[in-house]
């Protein structure tokens, strides 16, 4: 099954763009009505004790895969495949992380997401990550559609 | 000065670890009342588009800053030099990013963190980004002071 990531065209999102070879390269696919990511960590990507991952590693994974549920439900919602013409682009309008445990370093982290709320704007997305069995955070992601303007501007 | 960063000891997080070769290495010092931080984007921590950066940059950013403007605080109202023994370290319980704007990746980043509520074991944190004279977007980040114990199980 090919990961949403990778029916994105042009996107070299360090997060999860399938363009940016340095970056995290995150895939995401829907399982029933979850959006289901497995991301193994790197080394350096530690906190300040080298066995757990740094916050902001929890916090980039939350923010790109839940915008790739939203924007890939758009897709289907106009019954078109994920990246045809024209493009569904999303933004993030807020995102906030509640850490509960620390994230072992060793271990493949998972994330679950469902979508919350979906507007013709808005999609509200929230995530469950987790080590083995422990839930070690909780992410809630606004998603915000934008025009293809935005990627051609700045 | 000396970075905050700079006297904190065994610090290896890939945000704000002087102690990380790979990781962002960022510098925050105190101006009066407020926390400041610079950083200057590589080009691979694009967003989707090649001229801004990606949102989980400046969560890192926000979140790994306004961490080391709380434990360099709790250092201050002990009278100790911050990395003195006893270790003081914190973190993060939560973090909320609202992003208002796209931040360009060609630009410097500004980060300007103020002390919101410091309580024994808890510190609110907000902080504001700018590049240029633009604010960007804007993080609260709930800080939880832990025991040394915490950063030697796992």
């Amino acid at each position: 099954m090919t990961a949403i990531q990778d029916q994105l065209p042009n996107n070299h999102c360090y997060g999860c763009g399938a363009d940016n070879a340095h970056g995290l390269q995150i895939k995401s696919h829907w399982q029933d009505d979850e959006c289901v990511c497995r991301y193994t960590p790197r080394p350096e990507q530690c906190a300040g004790p080298l066995q757990y991952v740094y916050g902001g590693l929890i916090a980039s994974l939350i923010d790109c895969h839940s915008n790739c549920a939203a924007m890939s439900n758009y897709y289907r919602l106009e019954g078109r495949e994920i990246g045809s013409s024209p493009e569904i682009w999303c933004v993030t309008g807020r995102l906030t992380v509640n850490y509960l445990a620390p994230t072992p370093i060793d271990t493949e982290i998972e994330l679950r997401a469902t979508l919350e709320e979906v507007g013709e704007r808005k999609t509200v997305v929230k995530s469950r990550v987790y080590s083995g069995n422990t839930l070690t955070a909780e992410g809630e992601m606004i998603a915000v559609r934008v025009p293809q303007s935005w990627r051609e501007t700045g």
